[in-house]
């Protein structure tokens, strides 16, 4: 058996999150779909993360398995034929034997983009949240750099009973910036419970509302409580931009 | 009676273009219908251009009458609130009693979006052609030149019932840049006839496919007859970026 790793990008304005349920129209199920249609079998592939309804990925990460003998190449070119447009496979190589999309992942770099503007952005619609007063990136990236180094994020996870077990991460990368409107939260970490991200910048919006100073939320990280820190932010603005592994390849 | 300026922005993909027609949507009966909801009229509204199906508006330009003493400030709220997501104002003030939309502008420039990539991209679907081949900026460059200046565009025209009289039209800016793997095509003119955009990219695309060579344009433009240029560009990647007007306020 051939395992494969791929590495797709998607809008999911039109999907419920990546994993397959009922009555929902997730990104695994339509790939999947593909999937059989270019191979005549339908592999079970692992997928990196979850990710939430409406979140968009411009790199996320495939590993599946096939006796196929589809050239990589090929394999691309066919899954994009029958892909539909919001979706897009990037690459495709094999891997090691024992890679895991999901288990062999040894980091997640997030985007949350916010359109900051008094007038909406049209062509940012489900791309991004829309937020009317003015942010003060100086501020938020004060805050922001509380989230650095390695946390029990207890604060910053919604409990379900997905999560369990080892509530620390360590984060690498925390910054706010902005280009004209468009204010970016960059977070990387070696990895992220159910919601973290969108806990993250919805505490970065009460800090911007004078709610939280930027020094409050090394409290809010210490108070190891989901109700210490701000409300979830929007799926929409939030992009899986990167995922990292080390020695993906099998030659 | 007051005589209002505005300025829109929109995604058009969802619009069968700006004017009102039987059957299909259109950006000014949409825009009519919040008007109605704000001012409890429907005023008669003048737009820049008619721009075809699917085309964007990055700044389009509307007047109005109205006798209605609603400050414009509140006029571009209110209007914002009651349009879809993938409309908003930008702007509004008092104009000259003799402004129109249509007659008093003095030039327009689009711009037109081209993925160029072996692999689409999810995010610029319906906002931008998608492009296979490796599009050379420099040779564009030189065949885009070709259109700069006073000319007789009727080969870059689409003939119907609507266009009659001076066919000649000078056009002020004409490049063509590459940004990663995006190309855009900017064009500024003091005015543009029916398709003339979308005929001038598709006559560039032949010229990246060495059907033509970039100083043919030239001879296109002389041969004054559609048969000579290229085909019509998709709309998806088309953008009414500016338009241009000179003493618009009253006050």
């Amino acid at each position: 058996m051939r395992n494969l790793m791929l590495k797709i990008c998607y809008d999911g304005a039109n999907y419920h999150g990546w994993q397959i349920q009922q009555n929902a129209v997730s990104v695994q199920q339509v790939f999947q779909e593909a999937l059989l249609k270019v191979l005549g079998e339908k592999p079970d592939i692992k997928g990196c993360s979850r990710t939430d309804s409406f979140v968009h990925a411009r790199e996320y990460c495939i590993s599946l398995k096939t006796g196929h003998e589809i050239p990589c190449e090929r394999l691309v070119g066919a899954l994009n034929h029958f892909l539909p447009e919001d979706m897009a496979v990037l690459s495709c190589c094999e891997a090691a034997p024992d890679f895991h999309a999901r288990y062999s992942c040894t980091g997640k770099e997030y985007v949350y983009q916010i359109w900051n503007s008094q007038i909406r952005n049209p062509f940012l619609n489900r791309r991004a949240l829309y937020y009317w007063y003015e942010l003060d990136v100086e501020r938020l990236n004060e805050a922001a750099a509380c989230f650095l180094g390695a946390h029990d994020f207890t604060s910053f996870c919604t409990l379900d009973a997905r999560e369990r077990g080892n509530m620390t991460r360590t984060v690498t990368r925390a910054e706010v910036k902005r280009e004209g409107n468009l204010v970016t939260f960059t977070v990387a970490a070696d990895g992220f419970m159910y919601n973290m991200v969108r806990i993250m910048v919805g505490t970065l919006l009460r800090v911007a509302q004078g709610k939280f100073e930027p020094q409050d939320v090394a409290g809010i990280i210490e108070a190891k409580s989901r109700k210490a820190a701000g409300p979830t932010a929007p799926p929409y603005g939030l992009y899986l931009n990167r995922v990292f592994y080390e020695d993906v390849k099998s030659v």
